[in-house]
């Protein structure tokens, strides 16, 4: 029997525990979320079994997983102060150094930094999804410092959840997220607002193709949220926008300098990226 | 018996020859394009039956499809001087003012300037999709201007596809076109080139979950497309870059003074476009 703990009942976590129960026959799930309503759909939608709001039933259990938002993390981590060598807390947050300068030294050997490159731009209970992990990769940072139980246990899990597991530095790991999620996030909110702010938005919506939906969508994010992945990760997100506004500027002036032939080279090093992607 | 003329056997026109194939049972397309494999491929495809390089065979049939790139509609206009009065000669391409100052008054009702809001990141015959209009908006430019006939037959087929249809100035296409899909374009082609810029492309590529992959995706369009498209729509596409430019500046600027409420507040605004999309 493995207990395990999800603090935070929405997508991340509600989606965790549908892979779980999915996976293993014999799993317990204790939750946790400072939202009534979200507590009673969890337990409605089978993505708990039972609910606390206690954190000290969370101290002994196998895993725990902390899937809220990055300020809360590093408001709840504190409240972790003691736990037993067999406790695994893990946490979903979408940038690392800030939380793992926050862990309490004497459960850092319990801690596993974690962020699942999964997602959709809805949230809550109801947005989870049993295969959101599936084929995704799980990117673990500074595992050297956790303690060998927690690096077996949670290598265990994630492999078997069927994510691809990748081993990074946090200072890397956010430096990165930086260019392949937050400064998108930027692009998309970006977008939707321009847009918004034109005389008859609707008139060129309706002129939406998979292009404009596909670029749009994670401008439905949650602000609260991303406000807080942005706050956490300024100097890397103004960097990285920094780098696109470069690129666009120069998108800008090959168009209005009429460089044709420089312009089509410039697309067709973007199209290189998928050579890799 | 329907006889079509498919000028471009690519993604365009190899779609609305598969569509057609679909929906009637008689209809008869000639193929035509400058790329003797394209040729090969739409025979073996089915996108055509018969291929053609003399544009004279094409001046009697009953609808003629450009599905060319804009600068190729341009190039190509001047070929068709006179035309029965039964034949319908459309186009798709991605702009239209250009395209109608350029179509021959003596063809002027002939002529209906069309673009259908669909489309992949991929080209050529091989690329073609027999559902890849179905449900998709088909933009019609100044169609008062087209001949009856016309008018009526181009209704019937692409509502008989399953398209939505919108009737608009080419001048207001145009616009809404440059923030809808040109502009868009632009951004994931920037995207990709910030990335591929970095030191170390692979290992942030690595992190990218769905939306990076949905913000990159059109940046493996044509070039070659691209390109004219910008080029033909120089004055708006900057102008909606700029307007772009000057939303990702303010989140930039709101981030650098880490004005965090006015952060959610412009990401709560941006999320009020799926309100409408």
């Amino acid at each position: 029997m493995m207990k395990v703990g999800i603090i935070g009942l929405g997508l991340m976590g509600g989606s965790f525990a549908l892979a779980l129960k999915n996976q293993y026959e014999d799993v317990e799930i204790l939750g946790y979320d400072h939202n009534d309503q979200h507590c009673l759909e969890a337990l409605q939608l089978g993505l708990a079994d039972k609910i606390s709001d206690d954190l000290e039933d969370f101290y002994t259990l196998d895993l725990v997983v902390l899937a809220i938002p990055v300020e809360g993390i590093i408001a709840l981590l504190p409240h972790f102060q003691e736990l037993p060598e067999t406790t695994t807390l893990i946490d979903f947050g979408g940038i690392k150094e800030p939380i793992l300068r926050t862990v309490p030294p004497s459960i850092r050997r319990n801690f596993v930094a974690g962020h699942p490159m999964a997602g959709t731009e809805y949230s809550g209970p109801q947005a989870a999804l049993p295969d959101l992990f599936r084929g995704k990769v799980m990117v673990l940072c500074n595992l050297d410092e956790s303690g060998e139980h927690q690096r077996a246990l949670v290598k265990r899990v994630f492999t078997d959840l069927g994510m691809k597991l990748f081993y990074m530095d946090a200072k890397e790991h956010d430096e990165h997220a930086a260019f392949i999620s937050h400064m998108p996030h930027a692009l998309s909110y970006a977008l939707a607002n321009a847009v918004m702010k034109q005389e008859n938005p609707k008139a060129i919506i309706a002129l939406a193709g998979g292009g404009f939906r596909d670029m749009s969508r994670i401008a439905k994010s949650s602000p609260v949220m991303w406000s807080e992945i942005f706050r956490q990760n300024k100097t890397n997100l103004l960097q990285a926008i920094a780098c696109f506004q470069s690129e666009l500027q120069k998108c800008a002036e090959l168009v209005q300098n009429e460089s044709w032939d420089e312009l089509k080279e410039w697309m067709t090093e973007a199209n290189r990226l998928h050579e890799i992607l």
